[in-house]
């Protein structure tokens, strides 16, 4: 059974301003639930349905849930298909706790090496999702989204993110607040663009920041006139360049590699 | 004017089956429509409105069009909004002509070293246009989509692609009759895996196949079986995999650095 209320927070929560009223986002489905789970954020509670328990996946997961103490409102089939964002919503939906995350919080986590992703005013959260997916894949520390970035814990960017978003540390900020607090604790800028050089050729790339741009625009000037060096992929092709997501993957395997 | 025949026939391409029968598809926005006119591909006709001639930009591509002797039918603004299939279709829509294009074609533009991108059932056309703009900027000389990938001309594939659409060889085959076309031209075959070798191990790629997956099962274990190598992205970090057009970006990148 859900209460008329708690069916209500799972609606609004598909729209921004209730997901930061309430501190609180939506994760739809097994493998989604599943890296929940298995992440350091707090599950609220779940909602289920008998299909879950069908396969022996959602059996454990049932099971997961229960053994740490999680309410599990069990509701029809139809109920959850009717609350679910997806076509295939897999019997499970969870309501977990954003992280309260701050570059002060950052700066006590990312001794020694570390390559950290900022987020210029990328506006379509699949590519957000992937973005966040690719850092945590290739060792990246943390994301940053500047001003003009669609919310993190839009439920198209958590299923692009497959899990991603639960494990690394992604901070909103602003420019005015974020560049002192680069240069404070000494990492190098590195701006992406199409006509910028290798990272071969960018020397210490022991701390660096790399910002990547929104899809149309690129990086505002802004950072541009702030950034230590502007790196981007030698393309030996015909496209004039790559997506952002594209584009973020070379740069980020390169630094890390 | 627009005849209520081209009017329908517009409607129509906005699905699969009708492009191929009419072997056509839809080119919507102004930079769409530049790059395919900067393309070898026809384009039967285009739809415009006033509102196109408003930019310069929009001004030179009608200009363009009209120097051309396309046949542009001029509508009203709300006649292209209810024709169009993004929220700001700019002011123009083109109808192209798909080029035909199999195996024994591209042998014969494939001399020498070349790294051509096969996709085995890639679902998403997002996924679909971005792997083409990927293939098309970093050097790869062909794609090649095998049964159960997205259809290269829906018109999400044709944005994604921004342009790359129009100039890449795309063909669509099986694999039994890849397979051997691939022994006889030459190519090794590297299939993706989250388990492959890093690319720097895997010897001669000087002429190379590189097949990635579909977005949730991978490649299939037929093509698998029938691979001279799996190919990887080392990853150092949390996330298990990359998605498709990250991995695909990474391994393109390094094997024609």
């Amino acid at each position: 059974m859900l209460s008329i209320r708690d069916r209500k927070l799972l609606t609004a929560l598909e729209r921004r301003k209730a997901r930061e009223r309430e501190g609180a986002f939506r994760a739809e489905g097994v493998r989604v639930v599943e890296d929940l789970l298995a992440s350091d954020l707090t599950v609220r509670w779940v909602v289920s349905s008998p299909g879950l328990k069908a396969s022996k996946r959602g059996e454990r997961l049932v099971a997961q849930v229960e053994e740490r103490g999680i309410r599990n409102h069990q509701i029809s089939e139809t109920e959850l298909e009717s609350l679910a964002d997806t076509v295939t919503p897999q019997g499970i939906i969870a309501v977990g706790e954003i992280p309260q995350r701050d570059l002060a919080r950052l700066a006590a986590i990312l001794a020694g090496d570390a390559v950290i992703l900022v987020l210029d005013a990328v506006q379509d959260p699949g590519n957000f999702g992937t973005l966040v997916r690719t850092a945590d894949a290739v060792g990246a520390s943390a994301v940053i989204a500047l001003p003009g970035t669609v919310d993190s814990w839009n439920s198209k960017s958590v299923r692009a993110a497959a899990g991603s978003l639960f494990r690394l540390p992604i901070v909103r900020t602003t420019w005015p607040e974020l560049l002192p607090w680069l240069r404070q604790e000494d990492f190098r800028v590195l701006a992406s663009s199409a006509e910028g050089d290798p990272i071969s050729q960018v020397g210490d790339i022991r701390r660096v920041a790399l910002v990547v741009g929104n899809e149309g625009a690129g990086i505002s000037d802004e950072i541009f006139a702030n950034a230590d060096r502007g790196v981007g992929v030698p393309l030996r092709g015909h496209a004039e360049s790559l997506n952002v997501t594209a584009a973020a993957a070379i740069l980020l395997y390169e630094l890390l590699r």
